[in-house]
């Protein structure tokens, strides 16, 4: 079963790698862009065939190693 | 108008990131963990009111900077 976890940085801390890209995307000619933030995927094939437990797995996984919570959000979608 | 981009090496290219997360969950006692793959994620608020507009915009975006098409493939999703 394959189960993404996306984590973003909290409303209200800085993004400096979103601000850099908003820079760049600036200095191609891209006009109207605001805000740019950054976040990451990490996609796991987990040995599980139950969508719940999968999910309950991924939510550990995401706690114990792959999110910062201090300043970090994540969501978790299993996928098939 | 809100929109995401999510980049993905593409299948076959190696993602040394993903297998350091897959042996670190390991290690933390987390079984049953097979292929982990990293992406990113950058959401981009455009100032833009038409959902097809501003997915032209991002797609644009991410074939000039946001993406390396030589090794990574992206989708674009409008948000609100």
């Amino acid at each position: 079963m394959k189960v993404r976890v996306t984590v973003m940085l909290k409303d209200g801390v800085l993004d400096p790698q979103g601000k850099a890209v908003a820079h760049a995307l600036h200095v191609l000619g891209f006009g109207g862009v605001g805000e740019v933030r950054i976040g990451r995927v990490i996609e796991l094939e987990l040995d599980e065939t139950d969508p719940v437990q999968a999910r309950e797995k991924a939510d550990a996984m995401a706690r114990g190693l792959l999110a910062n919570l201090v300043i970090e959000d994540f969501v978790t979608e299993v996928m098939a």
